[in-house]
């Protein structure tokens, strides 16, 4: 579990690069709710991995958001069930070599199991919690000075001596812009800038992208942010918005419209962290939080059981809504 | 005027390097209603020049506005009387060897009036239009495909075989990153990232600028766009918002708050053209009129007496709120 400083070039471990490079047939399976370095890395992958004559299939639970349909061969995933997908591969194509997980690095995270004897390639820039262990047969690469999976994949193709053509480019693009904000947060490297100076040099047009990013919401997505904003509730620098299950219902929309409604009250100066919950059932939330600066909300994640970065992070949590944004609250106010 | 291609490496003109290498005294000055790239394209180029132990004096008609303020080196600005200003400094350094316009290339857009026989040194990236006719004694540099001037004096300071320290890259960030949304519009080169991926070598730090930019509202701010976007109504791809003086009473802001909110339904896939209507009397209103692609609404603005560009225009006109909504509707559908 290489950890490198944030200017180094990152370099992949070469047990992965033999072990992808003497294999046949491959699984890429990425995490649930996906997003773009989810997408973008797996997708990149996977084409340069076709590349080399690699058999591959590439796994979601969920389906790709519409926001992201844009990036060329998002087609490739497959979302019907795990098991059935992996017995039809190995029926047409031969026995599977390994899984690959990207952008998480647990098989929970992505909603998928399989036999304790699966070799499991781990390819991450999410800093495991303290509890996690390598799954008996794992080959963790893990980075969390990675500001994306999509860095890593990067340099993974140029070791693998894949040539980065235009599908792979925006595909890596997006992964990168969509985890450094389009290269405004603290996790944007020199080197981030480097490969996507060299990424546009391919073809990437920035302006499509975002525009696919930022500015494609549909009508109903934007109802659904104003009815957040209007639960907007500042106390000591802590900004909590909330959408709930009548929400959606009301504006006709799902949780995948709720992407990045947690950076809203982020605009304002004195907003220190922005808590954004989303009711995933009765008495069920998932808490999406963003902070400036130096407050590590990948540490108030794991206190709640769940995980992420330090200026980005969520959980699952139950309860009331009163109760939870106490709890939050509470639990934050000791990382001030 | 050399015009190079938008991925190419741009070099300044030799006369222009000649010149500044074998000067004394210049003045450096940027157009009014400065914003990131007029700011920092003046005081890197500034720091630069006195580095080389120039005498330099940094002129502006207006007030650095507050969220540049963070720039290093902003207070070397003076806007106090320029013919004062160029008196004092001549009494005290000797005759000034040229004035140089940053940003701009008229003297008409920095607000100045020199004496016919000064030498001008123009560094620009916007576009002349057809009428500019270059001052007699002018040496013009302006390259349209530049993403900035910021841009362009990042050459120049390289050329003049200055170091690039922290001061000089904080400023030459901050000119790159406003004039292309921080990377996101499509005047973003490979050169431009490649110049940012530099410049965060020598310490820049993009988060900390991203959140002077764009993250330092008001509540009170944050609290009337709410106000503003629970107004909004869509019908055939236009979108109308606006903000009453009673909104503004409310939550204790002005007029110039309502920056950049025309830009939000923007946001909207569906949403062709933008209409953010500010209330400045009883029966009297400033639209800003924001458009995607050719949708022209500098026609429409002047059509109403006012004037703007393509995709950016505004007007005022009287009458009520369903009154103008309605004119606007109808004028805008011609556009279609």
């Amino acid at each position: 579990m290489g950890i490198t400083s944030p200017s180094a070039v990152i370099l992949p471990p070469k047990e992965i690069i033999e072990f992808l490079k003497k294999s046949k047939n491959l699984i890429l399976a990425t995490h649930i709710n996906p997003e773009g370095d989810a997408i973008g890395s797996t997708v990149a992958l996977g084409i340069a991995l076709e590349r080399l004559g690699k058999n591959t299939l590439l796994y979601n639970r969920d389906r790709v958001p519409y926001f992201y349909r844009f990036l060329p061969g998002n087609e490739r995933f497959s979302n019907s069930d795990f098991e059935t997908l992996i017995k039809g591969f190995q029926e047409s194509r031969g026995p599977v070599d390994a899984i690959i997980l990207l952008d998480c690095h647990t098989l929970e995270r992505a909603a998928i199991e399989v036999p304790p004897d699966t070799t499991i390639l781990i390819i991450d820039h999410h800093e495991p919690s303290e509890a996690f262990k390598k799954p008996a047969r794992a080959i963790p690469w893990i980075e969390p000075y990675a500001p994306a999976t999509g860095v890593m994949v990067y340099y993974l193709i140029k070791a693998l001596g894949v040539e980065i053509d235009y599908e792979i480019a925006v595909n890596l693009y997006t992964a990168i812009a969509i985890d450094t904000g389009t290269f405004r947060y603290s996790n944007t490297t020199p080197a981030s800038l480097q490969i996507a100076s060299e990424l546009l040099l391919v073809g990437v047009k920035p302006e499509l992208v975002s525009e696919a990013l930022y500015d494609s919401w549909s009508i109903n997505r934007f109802k659904l942010l104003i009815e957040c904003l209007n639960t907007l509730e500042i106390i000591d620098g802590i900004a909590i918005t909330y959408v709930t299950e009548e929400s959606f219902k009301k504006t006709g929309t799902s949780q995948e419209d709720t992407e990045n409604f947690s950076n809203f009250p982020r605009m304002i100066r004195d907003v220190k962290v922005s808590v954004f919950l989303r009711q995933i059932d009765v008495n069920k939330w998932k808490a999406s939080l963003r902070s400036k600066g130096d407050i590590d909300v990948g540490k108030v994640a794991r206190a709640f059981g769940g995980g992420g970065h330090r200026n980005a992070a969520g959980f699952i949590i139950e309860g009331s809504l009163e109760e939870i944004k106490k709890a939050i609250r509470n639990r934050l106010q000791d990382f001030f």
